[in-house]
């Protein structure tokens, strides 16, 4: 605590979203957080992707710490005065870090500022990549049951499948979990064509990145992994070229 | 055509999300692509809220000039060969001018690059300023029946609301569309409980920006404009200070 001038009184948190990769796509906001920062924490994969806003400060790197035990960490330090930034990729705002900073803020009668810095999520990125497959109304599901009954997950796949939402799936399949993407397949295929138009994304403007563009006949041929994000097109989206796109009206009142 | 020195060889058209408001909330992506950019086109509403970036550029700004002229005026540009910036608000990917450039190269036969640079959306820029609202699946509706029949987006509030999503209401209202979120609220009321919580974002991060968080039995005495996104909450979501919280955990596997 010893450049710590202001004595007890309480800090700020950032949290702070990085986007899908390098540093070029976090906002001006979010690097001007990083900046401020006098400490800077997060899982390591994430902090390796933005070296040049890691020099001159201390860094708290994770490579096992829980989420929850580095949330609580970010917190004592901002309650003791410091300006820390708390490091997500993404957006700490869509199934990510700041809901648990909140719920842990609340335990533990934390009195600094929290500020959450938005980035740009897997939809925003993917669907970039992908060319335009959020035209229309769409939902984002969660294929993990680690903290989510299955049969919830189930629930809201039919209903989304259902009402036509193109369809966003978050964490399809790791190594452990490879009949959740199975099922949601056929959860889908109950209601829509089997040449549904299907993106598939892995790691999105990274170095590897792999862009798919498929159908729901022949998702399961293509290769998903733990960094792969699928959408599952609306019955009205079409492939041209290698694009996906929505058509945003259901009518013909729009002439192009 | 002066300046272009490269004959009739197609440019390029970047379709540019500048975020919820100012320069700011940029990406270090979106700013480069107008940097490159010889021409700027885009809404004037827009282009007002980036003025750093129209400097020593030829500007197009268009306020009575509709979207698919806008589009088109846009491809005809880069298909002479230049660079040229498309602006738009929030993300071009969702709900936006991404899905019409496409559709309106692929019937023109566009031979310009176009690059999507995605950006914040209101999902993303609400959310951070609401708290919490997005950490389980969400799904995002626009209440505009202009080119969707509103049967069909009954269908999809219906669907999520009985699926326990967490929901943003894209365009909850105008001037001349005020039943349609009266409407949505009565259905979410068949399946959610009147104290769920809601929260309202207009105008995030601008000058004029206001936040509400209310429920569903109140939605209605809050001030909602052409302006705002509404996100109702899930059956876990709850309010803590001024900050909405989605637990991203329903089960109590995840001890805090």
């Amino acid at each position: 605590m010893e450049k710590c001038n202001n004595g007890n009184r309480p800090g700020t948190l950032y949290v702070v979203g990085t986007g899908p990769g390098s540093a070029d796509y976090m906002t001006v906001v979010a690097i001007s957080a990083l900046k401020k920062s006098e400490i800077i924490i997060g899982y390591k994969t994430y902090l390796d992707l933005i070296p040049e806003f890691l020099l001159d400060k201390e860094v708290i790197s994770s490579e096992m710490m829980k989420e929850v035990d580095r949330c609580r960490k970010a917190l004592e330090i901002a309650n003791q005065g410091k300006t820390i930034a708390l490091v997500c990729g993404g957006d700490p705002g869509i199934y990510a870090m700041a809901g648990l900073v909140f719920e842990m803020a609340q335990k533990t009668k934390s009195s600094c500022t929290i500020e959450i810095i938005p980035g740009l999520a897997a939809i925003n990125s993917c669907a970039a990549r992908l060319g335009a497959p959020l035209m229309h109304d769409f939902a984002a599901v969660s294929l993990s049951d680690l903290l989510t009954p299955w049969a919830l997950i189930e629930k809201r796949l039919e209903a989304v499948a259902m009402a036509d939402f193109v369809t966003a799936i978050y964490n399809p399949k790791s190594k452990k979990r490879t009949q959740q993407i199975v099922r949601a397949r056929e959860i889908f295929l109950k209601h829509r064509s089997p040449e549904t138009v299907v993106g598939i994304v892995t790691a999105a403007t990274r170095e590897n990145e792999k862009i798919t563009i498929t159908n729901l006949l022949n998702l399961l041929d293509s290769e998903i992994g733990m960094q792969s994000t699928v959408i599952i097109g609306n019955s009205q989206t079409y492939k041209w070229n290698d694009i996906m796109i929505t058509p945003r009206g259901y009518s013909e009142k729009y002439a192009i």
